[in-house]
């Protein structure tokens, strides 16, 4: 709990959300900005800053909890997919800093389709040596 | 196990891969596509489909790998963020059938953030029926 994050707020009712999935650990909520109708924040009610910070027994349940809330957005838009994404850090885009993961209901042909970066072409040595630089990164 | 999987394959060795970590229940890759360097692929080894079929004792451990692959990546390739995704269903850009999260480096004014879709404007009372179809599709 840190007093001054907005999240905070809204897990202990302080800001109002509109709450689609709680339990003891995580809250879902409407993004109030959202880029597509249906799109759900999950968050853990632990204050942690993103994915990058979170401790391991937070992490547990955050993947299923993810998934259940997927579903019931898939099924409550009738989506033809979801899109999962999770930004951390300001570099990446993150703008609240408790961790969030953002639930974006998609279909054959729709407009945040238009939104995905190109692919590079970088040759396979070139991508085994990314990887060397991965392994000794743990 | 898949036989006809390109990710199960890569998983038996089958297919040769890049790998930058690996544990009794996950595997993190690079992929061969990459949108940015560093650009890093952590999947289940139990062959599911992606996060809305996750098996709840294979999804257990998924989000804290995750975290550790991302922790690694950054600390590789000097990020500043790491953004976090999962294509779910080809509706939402999934191409390969075996659920897989990408991991890509993040850097303050990169060319990955040129790709971010724009927030609507939706009314308040608008929101809140949204969420009240996600509550009742749990």
């Amino acid at each position: 709990m840190d007093k001054d994050c907005i999240f905070c707020k809204i897990i202990n009712g302080e800001i109002p959300s509109t709450k689609v999935y709680e339990d003891d650990e995580f809250l879902a909520f409407m993004d109030i900005n959202p880029a597509v109708r249906g799109h759900t924040l999950v968050i853990p009610k632990y204050h942690c800053r993103n994915i990058l910070d979170t401790p391991e027994n937070v992490g547990k349940n955050f993947y299923n909890v993810i998934s259940k809330v997927s579903n019931a957005v898939k099924k409550a838009f009738n989506a033809e997919g979801i899109y999962v994404f999770q930004q951390n850090e300001n570099a990446a885009g993150q703008e609240v800093f408790h961790s969030h993961v953002h639930i974006i209901p998609r279909y054959k042909g729709d407009e945040f389709g238009k939104y995905s970066p190109p692919r590079l072409k970088v040759e396979i040595p070139e991508i085994a040596k990314d990887g060397e630089k991965i392994r000794q990164s743990f």
